[in-house]
């Protein structure tokens, strides 16, 4: 694979869609975050994009993104200044500059958000993410696995409000941010995981936006040439459809800072018969049959169009959807016990044993 | 009166008993606040007390204090560390060293922590405080009226759990404080309204502690000549008793963080065959009878057990106490229109016009 140097709006175009189907239904609206990552872009220019072993061991590295319910995300749409005024904020704290940005996870909004903090800033993007993937909670990152803190961190939302927090633990920075978030209106942008260039050989998942570019690049590709995106899709999450029917439920509620809920999907061609439900908080945690669970977190479930091969993220699903249900496998540290106990189906309160997706 | 200079044993008695009577009925419990004192006094030594004026234009001086619900700040101590905790945090934010501390209210526990935090830091206190009574919001000082910001604010919990906030109004940093100490267990201490000497004058309620010394003293000394223990504290507060009963009913949650509730008394004596009740917000807020409002915020209202003279907090009250409810005037800047808009009855949601009581 042909690495990813620089990132201007064609790339932009891509890492959305691919980050998309790695956000697993998270990570905000990707049509949102396009559009700030392009217009940062236009204004400031392309954004150079280093591969994680190209940053100093010295260098100061500061992870970005927004927090909350992405259905409010959607309504209330960043200036894309606040992750300037995020990152500032946390430089202030901490007496250093931030010399390097990377994303914390891998989704529609949060991977575009670094890219046009890095553009505003001029600042290098790292070819990386906290979890290649996206979860729901601030702790559920891998710096937390290398025992990097969260905090200091800060918060700002757009009327210009500036919270840092310095918690005694990344679970207890989760529960402050949370508060402050719903406080926030739901949503906020957040500075993070300030670590050292020496650490994120070990602490970020490499080249995750290569990944979504590649990803991204082979579906528009497969629409263009006319082929199954859902194939192509499940090929490119190294995974398979699991399921494919009409969705006939969805239960959803946005509370605590979360948009949690179901949907219920109805089996069509060779799943007719049979249902499928998939509940989320913020991303798919778990796909269950009659006969049990199919997939469960840390492993990847995307839920998309099964014409288009358009990834649906769960504030967009719909009564009435005709919808291909994939899973892929997690970063493989997810799968160690030390992983799991962090993002593993106990971690969001299941009682199933996390059983490795077969790929 | 003579000028009170330094804090030892006996005049932390004497504070924190007039303190609770200008707490009307909140700032929690005195008790809990005297041994905080006492301790950090017996340990490090007396604390210099300030007149206002004495203070150098060029002083930093920060208030401290703790928030939350005084029903949980009794039962879960602070150990006397976190207001120096909440003050460092605050001073590295600022880049400034603290050189004076003040109260932020009157009241049984945050008139006796800037005590505490004085001795164990060496550090001058500034006889004044922000309220001349106490308040439930952090928004509701006097300096909020001279357009002084409450943030940026530091808080902190026993833990090791430290927030900074910096909001765009003393209101919305109430917001952000708010969900942050329920998030902490209810209770949290803080460091804020960081001002410069130069605004003491006219930001802080003068002379405070010396009355609140005064009005503990005069209590004391009633008991001793087993005087009637309410009239003086009617004389003292300059005010007068309003209704003595028995308290038939106490309705109270503690949510968002504050004590919320009412109490009912019917009367005895020349009050015999009415009732009144008491709304409360941490604080005791509306005093009403069957013929409408009788005394309200800003205006203090202060219930004393009849017998002792004691104060009697609104995480105190019982069935079947037999009460003294005692109204006295607030600071006259709180009576402007200013500060009617701060915390006049409609600030508190009551649709009632304040009629200033009549002395």
């Amino acid at each position: 694979m042909e690495r990813l140097r620089k990132l201007g709006i064609e790339a932009i175009r891509r890492v959305a869609l691919g980050s998309t189907v790695l956000g697993t239904g998270g990570g905000g609206d990707p049509y949102v975050g396009r559009l700030l990552a392009e217009k940062a872009v236009r204004e400031h220019g392309e954004v150079a994009l280093l591969d994680p072993s190209e940053v100093p061991a010295d260098a100061c590295v500061f992870l970005c993104g927004m927090m909350g319910a992405p259905a409010v995300i959607v309504e209330k749409l960043p200036s894309g200044n606040e992750a300037v005024a995020a990152m500032e904020a946390l430089a202030r704290v901490l007496g250093r500059r931030v010399t390097h940005i990377s994303s914390l996870e891998a989704g529609g909004i949060n991977s575009m958000i670094p890219i046009a903090a890095a553009a505003r800033t001029g600042l290098p993007l790292i070819d990386a993410d906290g979890m290649g993937r996206a979860f729901p909670e601030l702790q559920m990152l891998l710096p937390t696995l290398e025992g990097i803190r969260a905090t200091p961190m800060s918060l700002v939302d757009e009327k210009g409000n500036t919270l840092v927090i310095d918690a005694v633990s990344n679970q207890a920075a989760e529960g402050f941010a949370r508060v402050a978030t719903v406080q926030m209106g739901a949503s906020a942008t957040m500075a993070f995981y300030p670590m050292k260039g020496s650490q994120v050989a070990t602490a970020l998942v490499p080249h995750s936006i290569s990944t979504a570019h590649r990803i991204g690049e082979a579906l528009l590709l497969a629409r263009q040439k006319r082929l199954d995106p859902i194939a192509e899709m499940a090929r490119q999450l190294d995974g398979r459809e699991i399921f494919r029917g009409k969705i006939v439920d969805v239960l959803r509620r946005t509370t605590a800072g979360f948009v949690r809920g179901e949907a219920v999907v109805t089996g069509l061609e060779q799943w007719s018969g049979q249902e499928l439900s998939l509940d989320f908080q913020n991303e798919f945690l778990v796909a269950r049959s009659a006969a049990g669970v199919l997939v469960s977190t840390p492993d990847l479930i995307c839920v998309a169009d099964s014409e288009a091969g358009e990834p649906i993220t769960t504030e967009a699903l719909r009564y009435g959807q005709r919808v291909s249900v994939l899973a892929g496998p997690c970063y493989w540290r997810w799968r160690t016990p030390e992983g799991l106990a962090v993002v593993g189906p106990q971690a969001f309160g299941y009682q199933h044993s996390y059983v490795p997706l077969q790929s």
